[in-house]
This record gives structure tokens, sequence and C-alpha cells, in this order.
């Protein structure tokens, strides 16, 4: 693999530290003793007017007075001294500057236009930013620890983050628990150059990294992000906690960073389509990243667990399925292995009791989780209880047995790759057999919950992980058709959204199918709209360019059956709408047939402000008003896609037939959201799209209501 | 206080040891070495056929061979012997016996009869049994370790499970955070005779008890636990984790100790009213246990956060919503307060962010926490990030200052009688700080989410124990009225469940509103009924003791206008009903106007089978059908409960008018929810109550149908 473009910005081979200081307290000090702690394998610059030497390293006046490449700057100056270390750097051809200073966008009008001038200097000479509003960076291949924090450990995990304060708080997790490391760490501050995106794009090329975890409140390009997530992700699990859940959360990220965090639903929606794992609290960042960095791929969500005590077992089945996790039953033949090593254990199927009656043996679990993990019903196996800590529990007698366990789960897990983890009441206390079980690639947890976690967040990436490998490249053909881009721009030459009638022809260019109507323009057009439609009650709605909400403006009627009722409806609505807005031009109002019964539904298409145009779809009525049970996605949608779009529903159930209503037609409803796709992609003058309500019969659908909004002719 | 009818059991003067071993393998030398481990107070009496001494304790070949009295016998040998062992202990008079053997009710039938017969044995001698199928017990104030664990911590906190497993990883986290301790561990075992809620009846008179945490899988006398809980919650918090939530769980629960779990929603409905503070997940029990303890009583959920960094701000935003605890704005007061204290400060309205800008500095935290407890706005405080570690972030020379902090923020807690918590990236590595602030009386914790968690339940805790303090002792009056009794009774006799007909006059005569309404014999009887009930639209519905399911059976017929169309519907609903059930007894058609339009909501009264009668209430429609948003209580209902009832349910926001509806009439919906409360209580053999739907309008309701099902007659 070629070198990543970002390669000697995160792995430098000099680092010039502007700012350097003999002075223990000072930023540029530090730098110094954390670059050295961290056995930095490059060279390390120290820059200062006067000095010519810094904790043992030869100083430099200049940046310019180095003779030889800069790879990295490390400025510890204040922001206001910026824009000219720039310029210097740019003249000396430095590749890369980590801009620790506040005081820029984030703080105030003033610092905007400061890192605008910071930003500009550095593009003109190709100088690349990590920051400004940094804590710095880590990255292992080199030792480079520009993090300004001691005793960073070394492994396979990159962390990248808005917030310094959540990185130390990981950094202290890796720490204490001492069992994984870091490849790269990035304080990505305000992002005034280097962004999430290029960032995760050069972890992708990283062969040291095995897995990714973010803390986000914000993305500046996110659909550059979600773009190299779907590239990233299948190779690599990443792992992020997204702020905005709620009003509160949005608030603060705003405060924090400045970060618009956006409507969440949506955020969740489009990261997981594009692969990365959501995780909802931050006590679950570490575990849920280190567990997927030591995982195989888990194929189902079917788990078995295994312990010595029924409580344990019933927290673990509780977790389990709050998790959409699921106690499959074990074949009888894995039961009969079982039961062949603990006649006694007081349950075999799933859970397995391996205790009850008895004291329970070490020895046991291994031929047990062996049973287990050769079983096809069964894709994940879950340890609960003492294993693990059975040498504090009873005593050193059993360590050896223990460990030979522990050895054998790691086996297990890579020959079978099914994941294995271990939940263990005494895990904190370290006993010695938890190190050989990591050592086997097993890890492990204090409670069950996240043990849990572990599972589900690997049940999550191993789903969207093989639909990104199945529909890689399979992108649905984009061709616009012309009579439905002539519409579109027509509308927006005359400064207007697309008519009813107008957004009901471009649906149906696309297959999309809508019922028959007849636009009335005249009283004597009525004859003809029953002479197609029938006797059948039609739906009438007034069609005006000027009038966007067509029932408040007395524009609606229902119902309405033969021609006589039909003229009567027809004068009715214009007379409402002349006294609703006398200047509005009507073109008419549209006949159509009342839709039969079934489930409704909304489907829309909107502008979001991080990630672009994405696809809305969820359950009508107070489903949508009250719950909110929508799902979103960004565009173009692959057909798996949309299938687990309805799968994520809350209620999806309703579309299984509720209130002795026959099943919905998903088939149906699939082709919808493709075709609906098809149309927001083809055409990016189309702003929003807003099907409202959409009828799914047990049979097709009825697209009820159209309306399309054009962007503005700029 | 006289001393608990328990006391000599659970804190015993003597313990004979039956079983006793010189085997250090045997549970009968283990239990020997645990009592002696925890400087057990009072006497150890060894029961050994031929051994005169055992671990240097004076042997005795039975208990009838003690000479002196003794108060508890810890039963170590096999199933088999315990009838007569019990009978050995009820000739000498002993108080109390732990049967630690399993093979009982929990394993076999054989196992039920002879639990039956153990249990024959004690009662007849009042010898009160803990267990059988009992890891032991603990209890702090004789040091009576019969829990077989050693260094059992000992502290404020009493323990009851279910499960020894649970306790045993209960007891693992105490004695790793080791902050604090245990005064009474109990494993209740298959509760053949005393039962959960004895023991917190006990733990209720105990001063060494602070707080009570109990894992449950079932009560087997839900009623009893109920009240004891009434009584004890409002002095003593009780925090519970109860198996059920999912069938997984339920199923897993009744495999291990046999219980039936049960309706969760039930479970939690009725234990909240209680006064118990649920918690749902493993890792929540000793974090919400052990805070509850410490805590001042919490008065509202405002909560003000405080750190130094806004990752863990935005974090803490997130799980306090999540949780519904507010973050209340502070008064222009407070915040000028702040101000002047850290004028960098990058937010100080709640959430202060303390740093930003500048380094943080650990002096700030006394004066800012003080300034925010002052606050009027403010209910609870929490400080997120370095605070507690600044020694492990920064230096040694921050110490003094932070452990000053430390103590004010305890004295702080105190004098304003607000709860404050803190969590810490660096709480594992246990900095000298923490143990100044845990002096301090003020918990921490390592991740936001589960200090958070503590603060939700503080804030349960304050409002479920006013509500039971304000409404002790005033429940509604219970005199049943003489008619409805005599309709009910009437019924039982003849074997049948009530008809609409007298379901609505029993509701009328608790002076529940029931729509006008005439039951139609003859045909001759539509043209009274149009007198009575005009010309408005009605709905018509069969009356027959023989026909529950009206609908079905095409027994109902809706928007009947006029004498003309009322015959007619009586015939056909007449010839509909001989159609479904040529046999049935048909009493009638009951003819009533259609409800006007509001809110369709569910009210019922059901026997739960652990906690007897139980309301429930709930949204109609798609709302229970689908997503069963209901809330259940036990009966009688107070006023509070009712209302809590409604402020419970997920979509209550519909009740506020949705989709351009008014407001429901709430208090009409509190007066109903008494009411029927009401009838329930006044008539024990009132079995089931189910109004469906009632709509609920802008003023007042309507009871659109009424069914209510006898208890059979015995």
């Amino acid at each position: 693999m070629s070198q990543h473009y970002l390669d000697p910005v995160i792995n430098p081979r000099t680092v010039a530290v502007i700012g350097a200081s003999k002075s223990p307290l000072k930023r540029g000090n530090r730098a110094i003793r954390t670059l050295a702690s961290a056995n930095y394998k490059g060279t390390i610059l120290p820059i200062h007017p006067s000095d010519d030497e810094i904790l043992g390293y030869k100083a430099y006046p200049s940046v310019a007075a180095v003779p030889f490449d800069i790879d990295l700057a490390l400025v510890c100056t204040a922001a206001a001294t910026v824009p000219d270390i720039l310029e210097e750097c740019g003249r000396k051809g430095v590749k890369g500057a980590v801009l620790l200073a506040g005081g820029f966008s984030e703080a105030s009008e003033e610092g905007r236009v400061l890192e605008e001038r910071a930003v500009a200097v550095a593009k003109r000479y190709g100088v690349r930013l990590i920051g400004p509003n940094t804590s710095g960076m880590f990255s292992a291949r080199m030792g480079c620890n520009a993090s300004g924090w001691f005793n960073v450990p070394t492994g396979p995990l990159a962390l990248l983050s808005n917030s310094a304060n959540v990185l130390l708080s990981l950094v202290a997790e890796f720490q204490f628990q001492a069992n994984t490391g870091i490849s790269t760490m990035l304080s990505v501050g305000n992002q005034a150059d280097i962004q999430f995106h290029e960032y995760l794009d050069y972890l992708g090329t990283d062969d040291a990294t095995r897995a990714a975890l973010f803390y986000v409140e914000g993305f500046k390009n996110g659909p550059a992000f979600i773009e190299t997530a779907r590239k990233v992700a299948p190779a690599k699990p990443i792992v992020m906690y997204v702020a905005g859940r709620s009003d509160a959360g949005k608030g603060a990220a705003k405060s924090h960073s400045g970060s618009l965090a956006g409507d969440y639903a949506v955020s969740r929606g489009v990261l997981q389509q594009a692969g990365v794992v959501m995780v909802g609290q931050s006590d679950h960042m570490y575990p849920v990243a280190d567990a997927l960095s030591l995982f195989p791929v888990m194929k189902g969500r079917r788990v078995a667990v295994v312990s010595e005590g029924g409580g344990p077992i019933t927290m673990a089945a509780e977790a389990l399925a709050a998790n959409g996790l699921v106690l499959a039953q074990l074949s009888a033949e894995t039961q009969a292995k079982i039961h062949a090593v603990v006649p006694a254990a007081s349950a075999i199927s799933n859970p397995v009791d391996a205790g009850g009656g008895t004291d329970p043996r070490v020895e046991y679990y291994g031929p047990i989780s062996k049973a287990i993990l050769e079983d096809p019903n069964i894709d994940a196996l879950l340890l609960v209880g003492y294993f693990g800590g059975y040498t504090t529990r009873y005593d050193d007698s059993v360590a050896e047995a223990e460990q030979a366990v522990c050895r054998e789960l790691g086996e297990l897990m890579h020959k079978h790759g099914k994941p294995v983890i271990v939940q263990t009441h005494f895990a904190n206390f370290k006993p010695s057999s938890l190190a050989v079980l990591r050592e086997a690639g097993v890890p492990f947890h204090r409670h069950i919950e996240v043990a849990v976690q572990c599972l589900a967040a690997a049940a999550d990436y191993g789903r969207a992980r093989e639909r990104l490998l199945a529909s890689a490249g399979a992108d649905q053909a984009l061709a616009p058709r012309a009579h439905a881009e002539a519409l579109i721009q027509a509308a927006r030459k005359q400064g207007r959204d697309l008519l009813e009638t107008e957004s009901r022809e471009i649906l149906g260019e696309y297959g999309i199918q809508v019922p028959p109507s007849v636009l009335m323009r005249t009283d004597g057009d009525a004859a003809a709209a029953i002479g197609k439609l029938g006797a059948a009650p039609l739906a009438v709605k007034i069609v005006s360019k000027d009038i966007l909400h067509k029932s408040e403006a007395g524009g609606v009627k229902l119902n309405v059956t033969g021609e006589q009722a039909l003229r009567a409806a027809f004068a009715e609505i214009k007379a409402n709408a002349a006294r609703y807005d006398a200047g509005a031009e009507v073109t008419g109002a549209l006949a159509t047939p009342m839709a039969a019964r079934g489930v409704e539904l909304i489907i829309g298409v909107t502008q979001d402000p991080q990630y672009g145009k994405v696809i809305m779809f969820g359950l009508g009525g107070i489903f949508v008003e009250v719950i909110r049970d929508v799902a979103f996605r960004s565009l173009p949608l692959k057909e798996a896609d949309a299938r687990e779009m309805i799968a994520e529903l809350r209620y999806a159930s309703v579309l299984d037939g509720v209130r002795g209503a026959a099943a919905a037609d998903k088939e149906a409803l699939v082709d919808l959201l493709m075709k609906v796709s098809q149309v927001a992609t083809a055409h990016p003058d189309l702003a929003e799209i807003d099907l409202n309500p959409v009828i799914l019969h047990d049979k097709g659908y009825s697209v009820v209501d159209a309306r399309m909004i054009v962007a503005p002719a700029s």
C-alpha cells in the first residue's frame, strides 16, 4: 500500500516544537518531555529565539534555521502568533502543524477571522493543520506523543474526539485496564483544516489500527465522512458516541465546540447505514471498541449463556433481550454433549447453568464451550458469573485448570469465528486467569450489561459489514428522466414549487404507482372526470402554486360521489380558495379515487444540514406525530437499506397486521422507497419530497398526497 | 424500640453448627471459620456425634446436649436430614435455623414434599427458617458471618437476594470499592418460611441499616411485601432489581428459583407505588443503593453540572435528559457569583464549564459549588471530569486544595439537603482526595451514566417518599353499596358474569358518569328509547349473559339514528346473535348515544398472581394494542397514585391535545380512576373490571363499554 498523504503529519520523522521552553510549567516544555517519554523515534527540534539547547535537545532560533526537512510543527504559542508561524513553516516546506492554542473560531468572531487567516496561509503552502484548539495527538508508530499526557498505552485502537477531556477519560481507562492500547489519538479541535473524514481515511490505511473509536459533537463535512466510513468500516470497526440525543445534549455540544449536533435520529440512521457502530453511553465506548478489535465477525444475533448460577443468567437474559439478542435453543446433540459433562446441571438448553445442586467445577467450561461453539444455532458465547475468577472465589489450586480453559476459549473463538466474552464478578481484582484469557484474545468485563453491549455491537457490526460488502458498487442507475427534469427546471425558473399534478407526473416517470386522476380546469371537466374515474368516492383537491396548505384553505373535499356532487365540490373548493387568498392563481382541482384502507405511512426526502439529502420513512398518523417512529438514510438507498429502515421502526409490527388487519405489502414498500431515492438522486434541484400520507395495502400502495419543493434558482 | 421477633434469628447470641467438621473442604468447617473470621461476638457451638472439639471450639454430640439456650442452628447437612434436625431443634427451643442444603422444592417433587415436612415441623415448634437452598446469611451487629464467604465488609446497606451468585457479585463490589459495607445479608433461598417481607420488616427496625438492596425473581406474598415496603420506604430507601422484563428473563428466573416473575409492568407499577426504587441493570444496584444511603432526600429533578471540559458536560446532559432530570437555569445571582470566580469560563448558566480558555483550577470548585447549592432553582449537583483526581491529572501540589473542596462539598450537601455526586475519570486509581470525599459523605463514580443513575434514583425516591408521607393513613372509604353488592352476589349465584346493564348500574352507584341508556327487551321499546335518547346517533349492543364478544357475534350496531333504524338494528342484532349462538339467552339490546370525540382510554382491574388486585390504565386503540402504553397500581389507589399513573404513560402528551385536539379533562380522569378503585376495593368478589374504551373529552368522559367478571362462588 502506498503511503497516505497524511502519513508524514501523523507519523512525522521530525517534530519542531515551536514555543519550546525550559520552564517545566509551559506546554512547550511538557511537549518535549512527553515526546521523549514515549521514546519518539524521530528527531525533536526545539525552536527557541535564544536557547541553544532545551532538555538536552539542540534548539534552533527558527524553523528556517533547521538544516533539514521538518515533517511536523507542534505549535505551543498563543493564537495571535499562528498565521506568521505558519507562513514560516510554509516557506520551510513543513508538512503539517498541530495548533494547540485556543482562542480561534470556538471563542469569538475575532478568533474566527484569525482562524480563517491561518487556514489561508496553510493552504497556500500545503501545510496540513491539526486543530486549532486541540490538546494534540499521539501516534504509536514513531512514538510521537504530542498529546501532552504521559504513559499513553500502545495498541490497536484509534481514538478521535471533539473533546480532549473525553480523550483523557479514555486514556485513563486504557491505563487502568492495562489490556490494550492506542495506535493513533487525535484531538481534532476546530477541524479548521483536517476533518474527521480525512483522519478516518488515513486510519483505513494504517496497519496498526484494528478499530476506531470516535466522540463526535458534529461533522463539518457529513457526506464525506459517510463516504469514507462506507469504505473503511468493512475492514475496521468504527465505534462512535454522537452527541445530540436530547436538547440538553445539543445545547451543551453547541456551547462546547460550536457544533450543530443536528437531529440524532438522522445521525444514527445515516451513520449506521455507513457501517458505524453507535454507542449511547460513555461507559460503553472503551469496552465496545476493544471487543470489536478482538472479535471475529459475528454472523447473527443468537447468543448462548453459560454460568454456574441462575441469578447472573437471569440478568444476562434480560440484558440480551433488551438489546435484541436471542437466547437460541441449543441443538439436541449439543445438549447431549453438555449433559454428559454436567449430568446434574439445572439447565442445559441455553442458558446453561453448570452449577445447580453441586458446586461448579472450572473444568466443565472447556467442553461445554466447545459443544456450544460447534452448534450451528449459536453465533456467540457469553460466560457470566465466577469464571475467570475461580482462583479468587476458591483458591489457587484451580488456577492451572482455569487457565487451560482460558486458552481453549481463545482457540475456539478463532476456530469457529464466533465471539466469546466473559463477565466475571472478580474482574477488578485482576486474578491471574484473566491475563491468560486476554492473551488468548477474549475480552472480559465486570458487568453483565457491558459484556452484552459488546455482543450487541458485534452483531450490529456484522450485519452492517455484510450489507456493505454485498451492495458495494451496486448503486442504482441515476439518469434523470428528461420530462421530470424539465418540469423541475420550469418550476425553478418561475420561482415556485411543483404543483401536485406535476409531482405526480414525476413520480410516474420513475414507475411509482400513482392513482388515476383528472385535473379539472373548468366545471365542464367534471363529466370527463366521472367518465374516467367512475362512480367510486373521490377526493378533490385544489391545485394552485400559491396554496401550500390545501386543507387549511378549504381546498380538499373527500368522499365525493357522482358528477353532480363533483361539480358542487369543485365550485366550493374554488370559492374557499378565493376566500382564503384572493390573489391565488388557481390551476384547477384534482379528482382522484379515495384510497382503500391500509397502513398510513409517510415518506420524505429532506436536506439535512450535516449530511445532505436524506430519505425519511415512518408510520403515519399518531406514529409520526406523537411517537416519531421514523427512520432516516442518506441517498442513494440500497435495497438492503430500505429493508433495514422498515425493520428498524419501533412499531414495525404494525405492518404485519394489527387489530385484525392483513399484513401490508412490504415488497411494494421497498420498491417505493427505492424509487423515491431514485427520483431524489436523479434530480439535484429537487430539494424536498413529501409523500404524506402513503397508504400501504395488503397489495400495493396509494400515494395520497405528493409535494415537491425545488432548490431556489441561484 | 422493642426487639423485632426476627432479631434473635438474624443476630443470634449462640450459633449451633450442625454438621460441623474438621475437614477444611466441608461446609460445616468453612461455616465455623467464616464465623470466627468475622469476630463473631456470640458463642459458636459445633455439633458433632463424636468430636469434643472442632477448630478450637468445644463441640457437643447434639443440640439437646448443649447446656444453654441456642438462638440459631446453622444446618450444613443434606436435605434428607433436615426434618429430624428441626425436630431436635424444636425440642431444644432453638429460635431459628439456616438450611443450606439444596434438593428441596427447587429441585423436584420429592424435594417439595420434604420441604413441606420440614416447614411443618418448624411451625410446630416455632423455629423460624432461613432457606432452604440458601448460601446463608451475614449480620454485622454480632459479627455473625454465616455466609460461607470471608471478608464481608461492614456498613449501612442490607442485601437480600433470590440468588447467592448475585450476592457474591455484590460482595465483590463492596470489597473492590472499599467505601461502604453490609449491615445484613440474606440469601433467601426457597423462602419456605421467612419471606422477603418479613426480612424487610426486620430491617425497618434495624438501626444499622440505612438502605436495602434487593435482587428479586419473585415474591411469595406480594401484597405483604407491598404493605411492608410502604411502611419502611419513607425511612429507608429500598432499591430493587426485579427479574421479568423479557420473556427470556422470565424463563431464566423460573428455571432458576421456580419464581413466576409475572408482568414486569405490574411489578414496576406496584413496587414504585410502594416507594421502591427500581433499577434495571445489575451495574446500577450497588451505586444506587450506596448513593441513597448517603444522600439527603432530593426534592426535585433539577440538577446542576460542573466540569472543566465540554465533552463530559455534553455526555452528562444527554444522560440527565435520558433519565428525566432537568438542567435547570441558574439564577442571575448565582451566575454572577460564578462569573466572579471564573471570569473566563466558557459557560456559567448550567452546565458550568469552569475550564475553557484557561487551565482549570481546583480552587474554583468550592465557591462554584457553594453558589450552586445555595440556588433555589437546583436540587442536586453533579461534578464531571477531573475533579477528585486532580492529583493524578496534575500532581500532588494540588492535593491540599482539592481535599479542602472535598470536605466543603460534604458540608454543603448536608447543609442544603441537596445530593452531591462526583464523576471522575480517575476513580479507579483511587487518588487520595477521593477518600476524603467519601469521608465527607459524597459518593463518586468512574462513569457519568452511573452517577446520573444515582441522581435519578434519588429523585424517584424523594418523590415517592413525599407521596407516601402525604397520603399515609388517608385511605378512601371502602363501604360497599348494598345494591351493587346484591347484583354481584346474584350473578355469582347464577354462575355468570355481570351483564353490561348491571355493570353500568354498579358504576353509577359509585358516582361514575354513565351515559344514559335504554335496555330494549321488545321491539316496542324502540319508541321509548328514542323518546329518552333523542334523534342523536345511537350505539346498540346485545345484552346476553352468554355472549362475551359482542362485536364478533354481530351484536353491535353503531350510528343508528331514529326509531325505524333502531328497530331494524335491534332485529338484526337478535338475528345475528341467534346465528352466532342459538342457545344464548338474550336479555335484549342496550341503546346509548354514540360518544363524542376525545382520547380513547382503557381502564381495568385484574387479579395479578403476585400482587392481587391491580388497576391498569392506558391510552386505548393502537396505544394499548401495539405500544402497550399502560400503567399499573395496586389497590386501593390514592389520588397521588392516580396522577402518577397518568404522568407515567410514555405518550401522556396525547392527553394534552395532539393533531389539533383540545386538552383532555385530566381531573375527570383522576376522579374516574379513584372511583374505579373504590368499586374494586369495596367488592372483593368483583374479580375483573374492564372499561374499554373510555373516551376522555375536553370536559368529562364517556364510558363506552363496561364489563365486570365475578369471582367464582366457592
